[in-house]
């Protein structure tokens, strides 16, 4: 199963890199939600190749609505609450460039292990199912629990905080009360020009880098969540690590943490403006699976874009016997550029999922 | 749900720190399966308390299974394929220590969200339901899921790799040759003694210290896991930040990964004994969320156990006053040491529910 | 699995018949809920064996728990928001009875199937997990939900209304306003002596009758349930069927309903007290998946006890040769007067997780 | 959640009556199944509007799949493995009919209590995403498992037993090894002359009437499915309930099993052809939830089609006060023909859920 699966919501993904549309369903959304379709397009936009630094693959990303929504006028359109249906069809697939690698698995990519899976059977022009581009459903299904999400007052964000070698800071640093604020700054949160220079090093050499995504989830009431398995980081974590490229993933203080003493890592309790909050937030806002009220942070860390041009070892799955590989396709250089709106998509959902009723 | 659910096989998992007992329900457990009492039993007390540098609490962790299974001689009984209920009964409680707390959370604890989402209800008495001494039925679950495993020449164990500043090389450096007998060597895999005098320097102090924990699993083959949201990344992380106290979860080159150049972090191919394989294992076993048939590899990072003797600020939630509180119960300096059998249950129960047909 | 798995409840049943015990883990439970001792130990004893024209096994029916609540006093306890976990110990097992069915499976009996199924290796001394004893568990959960719906005014009720060829009214006769009166009324439910004459009748020649069971349920409101395969119909069925014995579930006028014409078989709305209410029940307080704000009103059929004196036709599955089986166990002539509480305990439960928020 | 969630397969239904098109994704389908587009497409086309005795309204109900298959060539496509999502397009679709409808609830439709569900925002024309015309995607769905199962020896079909008073013999009493020819024979198992001239009676009333569906499934091994709430009767129950109109779900003697004895019930084991078997089958196939090797028999009551063209009582949700209600728009007087594909769509489903590994 491809698909995200929360408690009040799920969201299923369907799609191939080359296929007809990706898409998405999604059920559990509340009805009576009013979506903005400019604002989803523009989030939708974020994670669309053409962008400076990333594929020069060019695809329109317009979100086709099939169900569960109403019109209500040019700009705006309601949720009915019964399953909403997208679609984002394909148009510019050159199939030509992957022919090659049939046999011939790309390191670091999922080609030999869904070879083996699927028996041979998957369909692997541009990675097929596995591509990144499926994620473009993802982020739409993001893109509308983020306004929904707004209304309530509960804000989702992310920012690249490292890119390769260069790294800088995160939201810890920022006053729980002005976090909002910096979440919804795009600019502020973007790739910063010692970024973008680590990234075309990288491309100027044929090769690619690794990035970390910082997300802050700033508005959500304390007492959501559960003990054990059912935890909200546990929630989170799996559904970041079903994003492309995520090796790890972390909470507040995360591995740093494991290096502090107890007195250093445990947030004392205060009372500001009548509410239970703690003054630091090494917890991550969450506290025994459940959240505290304060800020949920966490980061995850994406590996270096796999597809790079330099010549690679590999075997020929034909002969089994070594081979040589010089992927000549369209690839970002570095993942993490447009996987930012895809974090934030997946952490809305979950907090959308936290938050219905 | 405090449950670990699978796609094949779901753990239920119940009990207070100082109720009558703590236990699990395991489903979908293979029909047939010879389970050996004395090397289940030796399992769960690696979690026990009262081993060195832990509380001295005093838990038999005597487990008692209910249902599910048939005996066949004094060592050995038989799974039957239905479902498998344990219990371990709790005798050594001692609930005085706590109720100083019912009204001031301890800082890191889950005792103010645990307050605010039970509205007051839950079992405050050693942490409830929250307590890592529910850990013991997960261990008693896995300890069942290893030895299935091991039959099969699956291998799942885990090497404490970090104690507060003290660290040690991981699994990594090991051939995947020679990983199986690896994970196996618990003297090996356990504490240095560097790391139990940082624990010892720790309580001294009145404090504690955080750990990280690496965890190998041998044997997988190629083909395992799912796309997208039903990766093997997404599933083990789930379950592992539902261990106590883990605040970050990564594979393989992990967080140090991002850093790295897609040509250095790509694990080339190669063939090996006539299979596929990878030189490197920086993927850490899983490519496109699919096993890769090389060892899965993950590390957690445990935050310091939050009770601590050293006086700590928190508030008092029946007057909403700043409150100091010292914590006097039984705690473990470094839940590290207790939490590696936790970690090896969780990783067999997923590698398990990959397994099962 | 053999667990009910509702939206916001779940309840894992486990045991055998000559296991330790029978027992529930019930998760999803609202925090807070106080739940009298003796009402629930009533309600199970309803369907423990030793009453009046059933089995003459013996067996106290204790409900043990484990977790999950905090005594009030010696007669109430308040559920804390975790896992429930109850268990029901078994003490009057006399295996010897069933040695002789190890390889001549019972007609009509779970004995074949469920030994392909396990490929030899369940239990099946007394029917093993298959025996309905593993409905006290069942029970002791729903008599648990059953006081919780009771305080929300919510009231869940069974009537037998057929034994054999001996039937009579169900609920549809009942106006609405004095329907929950009725379903609480034990006595004017259970079995009539007509119906009683029938099974002794049964009993003596060594046969058993079949039953059918209405269920009502008053007090929801209008709006509950879902589309197409999340519906109510689709949710309490999956859960009746669920019991031993039941071979047939229908809603409201049911299969009698489809020999109607559409305008003898809609039900008009009409308003009564300021509310939509329909005069006629014929939908079963069911339209589309969702509740109607009209009771709903269920029937299950049960077969007759399949284990009966009589000489039965059978192979024995260790020569593949006809063999003659005679069952001389203790067993009831009619599962139906049993089982009524345990289709309360089903419906209590899928009722209770369709109010929770 | 509108979807069809089986142990291995999924099915998420999407669309409304007036939106812009029914689709449904589908996961967990085997990789490297070959299907032919002219058998599915005559398969979704029974079910389609335009056929005798059905609503005039117009539709192609082309599918489209987009996503989770190959083409192999003009006539066949190969499935990958990953998620099939497909879509039927609306194209006839005249909403003028439904306008009038916005505030009186159709006695025995969806309207008033989805009305009370979305709080009024779901899309009340033609019925929305409660129309009959969703089951259009569950059909296309059906068909490929169809294909599937048959390549198996599968066979699953359905026959129309009543229609209104008419009614005739099902397949209980075909010879299991003639039970496969005769499920796939379509011509046999639609409705009989007499039952098509009760359908004209109750149309030139303006009225309509109920029907019963019985399907058989044949060619499934013994031994699947499992105990308690995990049986198959629980499983196939669920699914069926999930189609509209559907009242009452009953397998092998059903009801009118629990007016036999024991003995009568019970279906002695006999040894045939080296396997065992039953002689009779009025367990239907299954024995404590699992299937005992013999072919699965169940039926489906479905009620009169609510849509009628005689005034109805109802309210007027608007003012509160009774309301006559006459509708004017294009429906089958009887649900149960083009019913048929959709119990066999569902079984199939069911079924391949149960078969996959």
């Amino acid at each position: 199963m491809s698909s995200f699966t929360g408690e009040k919501i799920s969201v299923n993904i369907f799609g191939e890199s080359h296929g007809a549309a990706v898409g998405a369903v999604i059920e559990g959304l509340p009805a009576g939600e009013i979506i903005d379709r400019e604002t989803l397009r523009a989030f939708v936009k974020l994670r669309a190749p053409g962008a400076a630094h990333t594929t020069p693959r060019k695809e329109a990303d317009e979100v086709k609505i099939l169900s569960g929504t109403v019109d209500i006028d040019d700009r705006t359109f309601r949720l009915t609450g019964t399953p909403v249906a997208l679609i984002i069809e394909n148009t510019d697939t050159r199939s030509g460039d992957y022919s090659k690698l049939e046999n011939i698995p790309r390191p670091g990519h999922s080609d030999y292990a869904a070879h083996v899976k699927y028996a041979g059977n998957n369909d692997i022009r541009g990675g097929g199912h596995f591509s990144a581009r499926i994620t473009a459903a993802t982020v739409a299904a993001g893109g509308i629990a983020l306004q929904i999400l707004r209304r309530r007052n509960i804000f989702v964000g992310g920012r690249i905080v490292c890119v390769g070698r260069v790294s800088r800071g995160g939201f810890a640093e920022i006053l729980p009360a002005e976090l909002s604020a910096a979440l919804l700054n795009r600019a502020e949160n973007a790739a910063t020009p010692e970024m973008v220079d680590e990234i075309k090093l990288a491309a100027a050499e044929h090769d690619s880098v690794g990035a970390v995504i910082e997300c802050g989830i700033a508005g959500l009431p304390a007492g959501l969540g559960g003990p054990h398995f059912s935890g909200v980081e546990s929630r989170i974590a799996a559904a970041v690590f079903g994003i492309p490229a995520v090796k790890g993933v972390e909470f507040g203080a995360g591995f740093a943490g494991s290096v502090l003493r107890g007195s250093e890592s445990n947030d004392a309790f205060v009372i500001k403006n009548g509410k239970v909050q703690t003054e630091t937030n090494r917890h991550g806002g969450i506290l025994g699976g459940i959240t505290s009220g304060m800020p949920i942070i966490f980061r995850a860390a994406f590996k270096a874009t796999p597809s790079i041009g330099k010549e690679q070892d590999s075997v020929n799955l034909s002969d089994m016997e070594p081979a040589k590989l010089t992927i000549t396709g369209r690839h970002d250089p570095c993942v993490g550029i447009r996987a930012l709106p895809v974090v934030e998509a997946v952490a809305a959902l979950c907090t959308l999922d936290l938050t219905i009723l």
